[in-house]
């Protein structure tokens, strides 16, 4: 199999995670897109994935497999090691809705923060900037920061005590947000030393 | 189980023909949420789900899930019955990308368009308000029409040859589209056809 992605872009960086955490990195080929000129907004690329975003994942059959849900779901269960989507139904569900919430309330909230009300990636990918929206949701993050510290105050990880999906988004969304300069208040003291112990994994201190 | 929600708002929809498509629509009890007077934003609701959103499932041990994905995929694995998320790793993957294009190509870029762009649920529900971006997104919501009547050109439903969730969520889109007065091209033929031949199922005709 195939990844299409940008090395240290913060989506390519959840799948890039998965891969390391089964110890498969090295069962996939990285093609790079060269993103800041515009590779993935041309016909070649939106052939793939039409809504011209990385990462892709392209199996051996020709498919392309695109969203980092899909993708992380398709590593998971096609490599051994610990579950990173959960096993049991209620706790698939937990890791879910979790993951969701990390997408929603930070990673996805971080990255409208940096397309809209900063730079972004420069005058030539930013075709529509919104700056009060982009304000909006960057004050969203930082809600979203609030409601994971309270529920890391009480589990030892995102989506409860084995480490998931979950993490990895909430982990991608604090370094989208530490690239974006959206700063983590020193008094979420359980979101900061979860982010912390979860830099140390292999999977990501390596 | 129980699940509060409202009844024939869109994302309660998705839930409610998950269930259907199951035969397990009467294996739960339903809790009306008074949305309108503003229920979900009490602290009561806001314990069962921070998001403030509907609908959430409610399981026998007292675990709250919300998010729909979460939701549906928890009576999938319930309930016995054809697969609405899929059975084999790569179909598994096509049904999650598949779905996560219906919401954010369509559904939430519907969502987005009444709620910034309309009178939305009203003054005292619509507290923030930003009509370029609702109007952004109701454009946005124009193209994901075309993207999905391009699959479904070649497809009989949006993720393959079966029914899925991801045709849940388009159909829940589509019906908030026209609630929202988003007119659906009529020369996108095969999606109409599609919304047609998915109306006439019996877990949303009945
Ligand atoms: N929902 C997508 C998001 C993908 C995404 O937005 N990726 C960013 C890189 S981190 C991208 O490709 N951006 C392109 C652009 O902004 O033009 C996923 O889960 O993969
Ligand atoms: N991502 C959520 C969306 C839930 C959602 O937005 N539900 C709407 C009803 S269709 C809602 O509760 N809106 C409340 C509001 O706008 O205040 C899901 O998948 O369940």
């Amino acid at each position: 199999m195939k990844i299409y992605d940008v090395e240290n872009f913060p989506n390519p960086l959840r799948v890039r995670i998965a891969l390391a955490e089964k110890n498969a990195t090295d069962k996939v080929e990285f093609v790079a897109v060269d993103l800041l000129n515009g590779e993935h907004r041309t016909e070649a690329f939106l052939a793939k994935n039409p809504l011209a975003g990385v990462p892709v994942l392209e199996l051996d059959d020709g498919t392309y497999i695109a969203e980092c849900t899909a993708i992380t779901e398709y590593i998971d269960s096609s490599f051994a090691g610990p579950s990173l989507t959960g096993v049991e139904a209620k706790e698939r569900a937990v890791i879910n809705m979790m993951q969701k919430r990390a997408e929603s309330m930070v990673l996805d909230a971080v990255a409208s923060y940096f397309h809209h009300a900063t730079d972004g990636l420069g005058p030539a990918l930013e075709t529509y900037q919104n700056v009060a929206w982009g304000e909006k949701q960057g004050e969203k993050a930082r809600q979203g920061f609030v409601y994971f510290n309270t529920v890391l105050a009480n589990s030892a990880y995102v989506a409860g005590e084995n480490f998931s999906v979950a993490d990895i988004t909430l982990y991608a969304g604090l370094v989208f947000a530490g690239f974006a300069k959206i700063a983590i208040p020193s008094e979420l003291s359980h979101l900061i030393a979860w982010q912390q112990k979860v830099s140390q994994r292999p999977s990501i201190a390596a």
